[in-house]
């Protein structure tokens, strides 16, 4: 059983990463803004505490380890908050961490991150802040996963996917309980090689994924 | 005489430093959006070159020896040209900077560009975006020099500065004639020790700044 910090529990991935870290025995202490969003979860292994990503909340990484940065993965908030938020908080995050000595970090990053300038559309801002934060993790030497989903879907998981880069465009999509299950597979098998791996609905269970 | 890209040289502080490096004797190469800007500069050493920086600008740096970047230095913009400008197009001029071997790069940052969490302000976000530009150029290893000036007032120079923070932070200013002078320094002295310097009125010539 390890103690995980998931830093972004109340969103969408991170509420099912909470979900599925708890079923898995883990620990898991979860900043939120609104508590309230959690208060479906009972579980004696999960500690919520209040916290606004825009201060300082280095105090939850004592004693952690593993740290997943899922905050405010979407291109729909104002790109004000995508700076603050998206780029700034996972900065301080990786910076928490590494004073902390963490020795796995998951970063929930994007498709597209990559290269922002192959993007031509609106959410190429939000992309050149998930590039950065990536680069900033890259740069910080703690060991670490990033992983790239494709279209993040509602529908429930498959437990299958593929790395590849789908042909077809319309393909590059993963239900978010994916995501939240390949989470849960890097923190089980403490993957930390410090890979960027993309994630798309395939043929390859999750479990073989990070093996 | 040596040849300088301007990166905003129809900006406040780029149109300035364009004029002072042509009067220095050296040549500017300007991208710019709206060339009509610098319409009422005339020499045979400035070319005017139409270029969005939103997109691929690497054909400008061959042949260059120094790059001034001071795109988009206002804190006035939409949140998603902090982005793509002072964030993105800047991680991009470091990038083509590096794949041409330039030997000096010279970034208008700002106060506050060194902590964000320092300041509670609207003009946070875009702090974010100069500090991680800022640091992906001290991550490079291109030589350079990072300025910092206060806030920026259109008075005219005093050739007069400062690089300690003033105790009053009313006292935290310096026209933007003189950080201009500034950059002219800089390329005049082939100034590329990685300092980060930070500008304000003061009392000390400029020209002895960077000697």
């Amino acid at each position: 059983m390890a103690t995980i910090l998931v830093i972004g529990a109340s969103g969408q991935i991170g509420k099912q990463a909470t979900g599925k870290l708890l079923e898995a025995g883990h620990k898991v202490i979860a900043p939120v803004r609104s508590p309230e969003k959690l208060e479906d979860i009972q579980s004696d292994n999960l500690t919520v505490k209040k916290q606004n990503l825009e201060e300082d909340f280095s105090e939850h990484f004592n004693g952690v380890d593993s740290v997943v940065f899922t905050a405010g993965s979407s291109g729909n908030t104002g790109a004000d908050k995508t700076l603050l938020i998206d780029l700034w908080a996972a900065r301080n995050a990786v910076n928490y961490a590494k004073d902390a000595n963490i020795n796995q970090f998951i970063m929930v990053s994007s498709i597209g991150a990559g290269d922002p300038d192959g993007v031509d559309s609106a959410i190429k801002p939000y992309l050149v802040a998930k590039h950065m934060a990536d680069e900033h993790l890259k740069n910080s030497n703690i060991p670490h996963v990033i992983l790239r989903p494709g279209t993040l879907l509602n529908e429930p998981g498959t437990h299958l996917v593929t790395t590849d880069m789908p042909d077809n465009k319309d393909d590059a999509v993963i239900p978010r309980e994916d995501v939240a299950t390949a989470i849960v597979e890097c923190v089980s098998r403490s993957t930390n090689d410090n890979s960027v791996t993309y994630l798309f609905k395939g043929e390859t269970p999750i479990s073989q994924l990070f093996a």
